[in-house]
C-alpha cells in the first residue's frame, strides 16, 4: 500500500547495484511512494549489476558517473533536471568503498594513495555533489539529502579499517554542509547509520557474518534490513521531516545505545567458563 | 491532505492542553493520518485547557490522570484499551514541571522536596506509564513510543534548572526500557528533542524569548514549531520507521550540530566594541 | 615516588569502603601526593569497612554522615574545614546503591520508592554535597569535584537497572552544578567513567565477572584498576587540570570506543556455529 | 616549581612555531618536568620561528620535516632515537593548516586538491605519524599520543570550513589507531580539543576574535589558555592517566557541554529589543 509520501516529487538514487543493496530498496520504495528519480553509478557497476532490470522496472534513467568526478556529477545533476523537469528534491549518497580494505593492507600498513581514493570516493564525494548540486542550483528548496554511513564512524570495529575514518569524514561533511546548505536553499542534510546489512559492498568487510550475529543479538529489535532502511529514507525524505538536518541518525534496532545486551552476553559467555556460587550453583545461565 | 500514515492505528497522547500544546498538535495530525486516539492529563489541566474542543473535534475520550500515579496510568490504559478496541500502537509522553522553576528557587538553591517532584512528574512518570503498560500488555507488539525532550539533556542552558537533569533522566529512562520492551515485544521507545516552543508550558523559563531568537539564529532551518513537530512524531509512530529505537531524536532545524552561526554571530557581535588592530584598523567587519 | 602533586590541598572523599575501593585508592593516593584529607561514610559503612585503619594510616578524620541528609553533609563540610584550616580543595563523591538491584527488582518491575532511593543516594546526593558546600563556602576557588560514574548513563547495559538511570542524572547534575560553581567560583566540577571495577559495590551487579571479561578484550588496554582510577582522579584534583568542566570522562582502557575489538569477538564467535559458503568452505576463520 | 611528571621521559613536538603557540608552551612545560625532547616542524616554518631560540633555551634538537612525508617523518623518529636514546615515551601533533581558508574559498566552493591538502596536513599526518612510528617501533609501550583539535568536529562554526572536517578526521584516526596500538604495545592515543586560542595559527580564522569573546563569556572557566593546555598535554603523557585511550578530552573551561550562559546571553540580548512583561518592566536584565 503506497502512503503517496513523494507524491510530484524528484530525486536522484546514488549507488545502487543489484537487488541487495539499500539503494536499490530505496529506488524502489521512493517509486512507490509517488516519486520520479534517476539512478546513477559508475560505468563498471552499470555493467555489472542489474540495471537494465531496475531502470525499466521504475522507468528510471540511468546515468553513468564517477561520483569523484566533478564533470561527470554536473552531467547527472543536468540530465536529471532535463529528465525529471526541473531541481529534484532528494538526493542518496550510497557510495563507499576502501582500496586498503580489498588489497588487505591492515590500518598500521595503509597506502596512502590508496587511503585518499578510500576519503574521496565514501566521503568527498559526497561533498562533490553538494557543492556540484548548490552550484547548478539543482536542489529544490527544502529538498532533503541523505548519505548512508555507519557506527564505526564513532567507536572501532577491527577490521573496517580506513572505512572508519572516512564515515567520520562523510559525517563531518553532512554537519557542515548541512549548515550552508540549510541557511541558504532550506535543503536538508542528514546521515543514517545503518546496521551492518548483506550487501554485496558489506560483504567483503572481514568478519561480516559474526559481526552481524553480535549486531542482531544486541539490538533489542534486531539488525535493521535493507527495506526498513529505505522505509526510514523514504520518511527523511518526506515533508513530515522538514527540520531535521545535520545529524547523523541511527536506524540499527538500538545497538548505538547497547553496551551489553543478556543475548549477547549469552553468547559471549557460553565460551568462558561458568562462575558459579559459593554454593556451585552457575550465578546465571 | 492526508497519507493514512496511522490508519487503523490506535494512541494516546498524555500532555495536551491548548492549541499551542505539541501534545495538541500531535492530537490532531494523529487523528488526521487515520488514528484513533483517547487523551490524559492532569484534572486540573482538563479543567484549565480546552478539552472539551479538542475531545470533540478528534472523538477522543479524554482521561484525567496524574502520570505520578501507577493507578491512574492503569486507569488511563484500560479505558483506553476498552474505548479503541484493544492494545495501542502509540504513546505521546509529554509532560514536564519543575516546582523549582515555578518558584524561582536556583540551582544552587532547590528545594529538595521540589526537586522530587521535578524528576517524578517529567521523567519517572515515563518510566511509570511504561511499566504499567508493559504489565497490562496494554501497548501492541512493534508498538511506538515518544516523549519529548530537550537539548538542555546535554548542554547546560542557564535558567532551565533543574528540568535539564530531569530531561536527562528522562532520555536515560528511554534508553533503560526500550531494551527490555524492545526485546520482549519489539515497541520501540525514543525521545524528540525538540527546538524551544512558544508553548504554555514553555513560556515559564526565564529569559525564553531570547533564547528563542538565538536558537532560531544559530539554526540553519530556523526553530522547529510545534506543526512540525507534530509531523515529526507521527512519522515515528508509522511504519516507515520500525527499526529506531533507543534514540534521541534532535528536532531542532540543526541547533543541536551548531556551534555558531553567521547570523548568530552577527547580532552576538553588534554589541560588542569593535577589535582594532595596533594601527586602529578594524581586524575585520 | 610521589609528585607532591597535592602539596598543600585539602580533600574530602566520600565512599570509601575497604581496600579494594576506589575511594580508598584515591584517599591513599591523594596524601601520598601531599594533601591532607577528611573521610565521609555512612554510621555503617564505618561500621563494617576498615575505617579505623585507614584513618589512622592516612592521619585522616573519619566523618560519619548519610550523603541523603543535608544537614549531614553540612556536618561533614563544617568539621573539615576545622581540621583541615578552611576550605576544601577537591571533593570525591564515591556513592552509589540501588535497592531495586539489591532486592532483583527488574527494571519492568520498579518499586518506585526503592527508585527514588537509588537516585537520592547514588546521584542527588552529589547536588546536595554542591548545593550545601556552595552555600557554606566550603570549597575552594579554583577547587576541584569528582564523581564515579560508569558508561551504562549512556549505553544500556542488561542488570545494570536503575543505576543507569542514576548515573545519567549524576553527570547531568555535575554539568548543571559545574556551570554555575564554575562561573562564580572556578570550582570545576567533572565526572569520570571508570571501568567496571571489582569493587564490594561492583560485585552485587549480576553477570559483572562475565561483563568484566568482555569489557576487558573489549578495551585495548584491558579494564583500568582501582589504582589507576586514583591516579587519575589525582590528576584532576591536582592544578594541572584547571579548565577542564562539566565534562564525562571515560577511564575505561579505550572501551568507550570501541564497536568490536577482535579479542572480544574470538571469545564470542568461538561458540557460534561456524559459517561456510556454498561450497562448504569456512568463509573465514 | 617542578612536579618532576616526566621525569626520564623522551619525546617529540611537533608543531611549535613561537612563543604563542600552544605546542611551544607543551615543549617548555615537558622539559620543566624533567622530559628530555626533540622538536620539529616544516623547514619553512623553522625559519619563520624562533626555533634557534627553543632549541638551545630546551636543549632540544630541530629536525625539520614535511609531517606529509613519510620520509621525513622516518628521519624525525629515527634522529630523535639517536639523540634522545631510544623510543619516545610521548609524542604531539600540533599542526592544521588549510589551504581553502587562506585563499578564502567557501565551504561551498572549495578546490579539491586544496581539500586534500588540508587533509593530508591537518589529519593524515597524524596516521602518517602513527604508522611510521610502530612500524620503526620508535613509541615505548605505555607512550602517549596527542593531537590537539576543536569542538568543530562535532559542531559547525561558521567560516571555519574544511578544517571542521579534517578535525573530524583527525580525530577518527586517534580512535583507530588508538585501538590497533593499544592492543599491540599500550601505546595510548588522545586527541584534545582545545579552547579556540590566539595563536598565530588560529588567527587566520575569520571571526575569531568574536568567537573567542563568545567562547569565552559562554564557558563558566573562561577559555583556556595555551599555558593551561600545557599543562594538561603534560599530565595526558604522565603515567597518572595510562588508561585514558581513544577519547576527545574537551579542555576549554566547559565550553562544550554549554548551550547558553547567562554572561553570553546577556551580550546577546543587549542588540535585540528588550522584552517587556505586561506592566512594560524587562522580564530580565
Amino acid at each position: 500500500m503506497t502512503h503517496n509520501l513523494l507524491k510530484g516529487k524528484k530525486g536522484i538514487i546514488f549507488g545502487a547495484l543489484n537487488d541487495k543493496s539499500i539503494a536499490w530498496k530505496v529506488a524502489e520504495k521512493a517509486v512507490e511512494e509517488g516519486a520520479t528519480i534517476t539512478l546513477s553509478n559508475t560505468a563498471m557497476a552499470i555493467r555489472m549489476g542489474d540495471f537494465e532490470k531496475l531502470g525499466e522496472q521504475l522507468q528510471a534513467e540511468v546515468i553513468p558517473a564517477d561520483a569523484t568526478s566533478v564533470e561527470d556529477l554536473e552531467t547527472v545533476f543536468r540530465r536529471s533536471m532535463e529528465v525529471l523537469g526541473g531541481p529534484v528534491d532528494f538526493v542518496l549518497h550510497s557510495i563507499g568503498m576502501s582500496p586498503n580494505v580489498r588489497k588487505k593492507r591492515t590500518y598500521d600498513d595503509l597506502d596512502y594513495n590508496m587511503l585518499s581514493k578510500t576519503l574521496d570516493i565514501s566521503a568527498i564525494s559526497f561533498h562533490k555533489m553538494l557543492q556540484t548540486a548548490k552550484k547548478m542550483d539543482a536542489i529544490a528548496e527544502y529538498g532533503s539529502v541523505l548519505a548512508l554511513s555507519y557506527v564505526a564512524a564513532q567507536r572501532t570495529f577491527f577490521g573496517y579499517n580506513d572505512m572508519a575514518d572516512a564515515k567520520s569524514l562523510l559525517e563531518s561533511i553532512a554537519r557542515s554542509f548541512g549548515y550552508i546548505y540549510g541557511r541558504e536553499k532550506n535543503v536538508r542534510i542528514n546521515t543514517i547509520s545503518q546496521s551492518p546489512t548483506p550487501t554485496t559492498a558489506g560483504s567483503g568487510v572481514k568478519g561480516m557474518e559474526h559481526l552481524m550475529d553480535f549486531a542482531n543479538k544486541m539490538s533489542p529489535l534486531g539488525n535493521a534490513s535493507a527495506d526498513e532502511c529505505a522505509d526510514y529514507c523514504v520518511m527523511m525524505f518526506s515533508d513530515f521531516t522538514r527540520k531535521v538536518t545535520m545529524q547523523n541518525l541511527y536506524h540499527d534496532g538500538g545497538f548505538s545505545s547497547m553496551g551489553m545486551s543478556l543475548r549477547a552476553m549469552n553468547q559471549y559467555s557460553k565460551s568462558l567458563d561458568e562462575y558459579t556460587d559459593e554454593n556451585g550453583h552457575i550465578i546465571y545461565g
